[in-house]
């Protein structure tokens, strides 16, 4: 084994070929399911994780309408089959065919004619961004309106319109998928997006599609942590998984929500509430050695999925990891969140990121020095590097100083990593490598 | 009950008209005590309590001379009636009937006549402030002299002067005011200013009359805490109070001094000694959220009587709250420190100031979260308001998320309030919503 | 005994006479041992211990080639004689007589006639400062070689060169000395420097001889700990002292390796391991109180002979002291590290540093209050200096306010030091005279 080989987990190593496409497989998978109409009920989610299936292993869970789940209630299922509006003129102006943004979401069925005065009520625009279509929801279930650009809005000649939106609001279920990878201890890494958003190509499709990527990869490695993926409608999939599985969900040793992972911006990475958990250490860690400067928050109770998993009766230690932080940039819920905002190499670097982080989960432990008094002599092991004089070899050359350094028993990987500034993969390999050379001990691994 | 209303302890919200005119009223009594001539004993302090015992129920203690107070020994009572310069020309050029800062405070008897150049020498002025009259002290009792305008001084005519103070340094006592306000509890706030100095508005008038104000309304609540407040000259009057009440001094939870409070800087908030404690935080925590930047500055031991109430002995809670700093404003210690230099807006909002840290004392608990799984769904408790969508009401909602995240038992109201940056006014008051709610569950109140 | 008389331990105030004269004293010796060609063993650091022997008692220990220090084992002794290049036209271009930096350090012997373009591959020159003479190191002892200024390596004509190095490496010893003063206690304070380069002025001389100076002063003075210096070669040196003993070296309680003590930068302190050891308090203490801005570093493997007492099994609270940070001037390691580039003013005042580094180590303790209750009254026992009103008088009424505020028991002279900002001379010196005025008592001294 050459230095440079990591034997570790390493799942950005394990299959060069798959990696160096990730970005280009992660982007047509979202491509793919973008047009869905998803809700936070419905069909569209089903048919969402039908395709998601063809690439992964799923359970998909239904929970009947009706059903308690803590505070909450799952409420009746939405469906839609086709909205339009046609103009005076006849031409159909708005077609939930073109966009499934066009329908206000959870709109009741509508069927009539009436004069544009009385449709503009129904109507919502973004003025401020007029060529975009926006994203509204009315959960109630006792509206109805459309979607459309304020320009095309301010357009629209007068007379008479006839409106269609061909809904159903009734019994039936909320849909959620989860997909399980045992590992050799039964404690576990959870990671989710929410699936409930329709045609929004950063704040939906990009995670469902990278959290896709990344079970594929994940389910051909041995792990040391059982890994659980859950895909679920934003607050009531989380807050039903929970109240179908609260007396486990404490095997969730370090957790992910994930979301609009595919636009260029950040990395951020918003706390768990336990503000020192390892996750918050490991992303904080990750995204300080990645190529842009990382946007580190702390936690509030607002946001993701977060929200549910670190409420105080739960307290799990659970972090949102995102590129541009939601809410903040101007394509967030509405059309211009399409497949042209999202890039392949974006979400191979978020990609890419999440490895990196799982690497430090899977890879983290104490070594015990065996050579603790003064410095070993490394050159005679072939250890301490002088050829080329790279930045590289220096780094190593300092890992390795540091490694034996710190490696007491009282110091983990992951502590001489950001004690040292060096990378923690640096700090994993060099481990390993003194490892082999007697230098050091493997100590205990380290589960929390 | 509306969500606006407060049902715990609100100075501020007890009686709305009585508040309006707090400034004006904090003004116009600090107007009256300001001719007084007061100095570390005499006739002075009392006059003054005199004036304050018109407002509030005052005890008035009398410390004799030669009584040992810890390491000091109460000195003898000086007093004054009269004082002045009588020029060659026969004009009285100073009288201490103008100003009480025209003699030297403590100064011996003198009647004599003598020429300029001998009486220069008894002669203090400002040269850089050369229109203001220095405040100036000789507590030995061996001296004799006169403040002035160095402009005046500088035009002072050759010739023979007559010079008269008719004082008095005699046994007598020293005297102190003390105010007591039963609560529910033994457990006490501490709130003293000083009573020592002539005719200075801001550093001295300002805090006597604020304190008699708050008196005044505290009086009317129930109170958890018992208040006691302080009137006494600097150093020693704390020292002699401490001395006669050293078993019980430690029922002082919390503690503020007060100087110089009406003037239109800082806000001023010097912590005590411990630095964290509960008076500390909230005092940082109630600056922090007023209008102007605050001036938050570690425990020195040089100020006011902070330094008695923390020596190492005591150790008490006890903070410094003022406005702009002693001694770093030009006003400071001369005759520009006098009515116009102190206006009612500023002695309004310092009263304001000090009555929130004291809803913070009143109004701290913990709750305990009745719904610690998931969030609780608040919309159809009528708790997440949509309305309007105001800046406030978004507060509201952000603060109810944060009382539910963080009412786990182990985070008190200031806790939530210091962790989540919202006011600690409506951090207890959504608090107190949920609790009517039955969200929450009223935990025990947090005495320290 | 005045205010300004100091009791307690202070090297500064012992000999004013000796300590005016401190920076020629170090510069003359730097200077005397400057020529002589050190290395890691040989001659040349027996010969340059002969010299420290003149001034202060010495033992030489000798470790024979061979021997095992943990991880090492000590290489064969190198000793030169002689080393020239004879240039075509006859002349000396090099000459190890003119300075021992122009021989490749650990040469094997050679001599030879060779042509300019053999030759050039033994040349070691730096293009980037090429009037300077680069000092290089071959401890294999398989390679021979010259340095010279890189201007008179291009200048060198064509022809066939003699070349002759006069060296051996054999069997023979490694050689460090070591100087003990007994103090009260066992506990130890350990200084050591590096005695393994040529002629460097700061990097080697100023520290052998800045330690030599310190010897001579504290050899007369009693402590309250033992004092050990070290001289040895740098890496080899210490491994080879911790190895041999390894069962009393935790008697070290404070440690500083000095090095590059003559130039005019820094100062510069590297902490230990521990990082906030004793040590790293005082030096950074006295630093921040120097008059120029210091660089404070924390611990990183890499480095001087911290790197050996620092490592895991011994962790020794061993700090690295320097003016100019080694490796960042461009002085460093080449012949522009000469006497010009040292001075008495700036070894001066690396002396007093330490000294008073040493000083706060000797006089740390703890006093407890007999006055806790409110302050005392200074004024009376003539403690409260009002004369002059200078900044020294007013910063010595500040720190009696602070000593008699914090002295209760938990808080060492160090803390009170560092809580106030005020240097530790003007505390330790201030709570010698409240204790002489039976206003404190003496409280343990702290070894730790």
């Amino acid at each position: 084994m050459t230095s440079q080989t990591v034997s570790g987990f390493d799942l950005l190593a394990a299959d060069d070929v798959a990696n160096a496409a990730v970005g280009d497989e992660i982007y047509s998978l979202a491509a793919e399911i973008f047009p869905i109409c998803r809700s936070i009920t419905g069909n569209g989610v089903r048919q969402t994780l039908d395709i998601l299936r063809q690439h992964i292993d799923l359970e998909v869970h239904e929970v009947p309408t009706g059903t308690k789940v803590f505070d909450w209630t799952i409420p009746r299922e939405w469906n839609i089959r086709e909205a339009y509006i046609r103009a005076p003129s006849g031409e159909r102006v708005v077609d939930f065919q073109r966009s499934s943004l066009h329908v206000l979401n959870y709109s009741k069925p509508v069927r009539a004619r009436m004069p544009l005065q009385e449709l503009k009520e129904h109507i919502y625009t973004l003025p401020e961004q007029p060529d975009a279509v926006p994203y509204r929801t009315a959960y109630g279930g006792d509206r109805w309106g459309f979607c459309m650009a304020h320009n095309q809005f301010l357009a629209l000649e007068d007379g008479t319109y006839e409106v269609a939106i061909e809904s159903s609001l009734e019994e039936g279920s909320l849909t959620y998928g989860e997909a399980f990878l045992r590992g050799a201890t039964e404690d576990e890494v959870l990671l989710t997006t929410h699936i409930c958003h329709p045609s929004l190509a950063n704040d939906n499709c990009s995670g469902l599609a990278l959290l896709t990527a990344l079970i594929k990869r994940l389910a051909k490695q041995k792990t040391r942590y059982s890994y659980r993926f859950l895909f679920g409608p934003g607050s009531l999939g989380a807050i039903s998984w929970l109240s179908r599985n609260r007396a486990t969900a404490s095997r969730v040793k370090h957790g992910i929500v994930l979301s609009c992972v595919g636009d260029g911006g950040g990395p951020t990475y918003k706390k768990s509430r336990i503000g020192d958990a390892f996750i918050d250490r490991a992303f904080t860690h990750v995204l300080k050695h990645a190529s842009r400067k990382p946007n580190i928050l702390d936690f509030i109770p607002y946001g993701y999925d977060e929200r549910q998993f670190c409420s105080p009766g739960f307290n799990l230690p659970v972090g949102l990891f995102q590129r541009s932080q939601f809410g903040t940039f101007p394509e967030y819920h509405c059309s211009d969140d399409n497949l042209d905002f999202i890039k392949p190499e974006h979400l191979a670097s978020s990609f890419e990121m999440v490895a990196s982080v799982l690497s430090v989960i899977e890879n983290e432990k104490r070594y015990v020095s065996n050579n603790p008094f003064c410095e070993p002599q490394l050159g005679r092991r072939g250890l301490y590097g002088s050829v080329g004089g790279e930045k590289s070899v220096a780094d190593r050359n300092m890992a390795r100083l540091w490694v034996m350094n710190l490696c007491d028993g009282s110091h983990s990987l992951l502590d001489i990593a950001e004690r040292s500034g060096i990378p923690f993969s640096i700090i994993a390999d060099v481990a390993r490598e003194l490892a082999e050379h007697d230098l050091l001990s493997e100590g205990s691994e380290m589960s929390r």
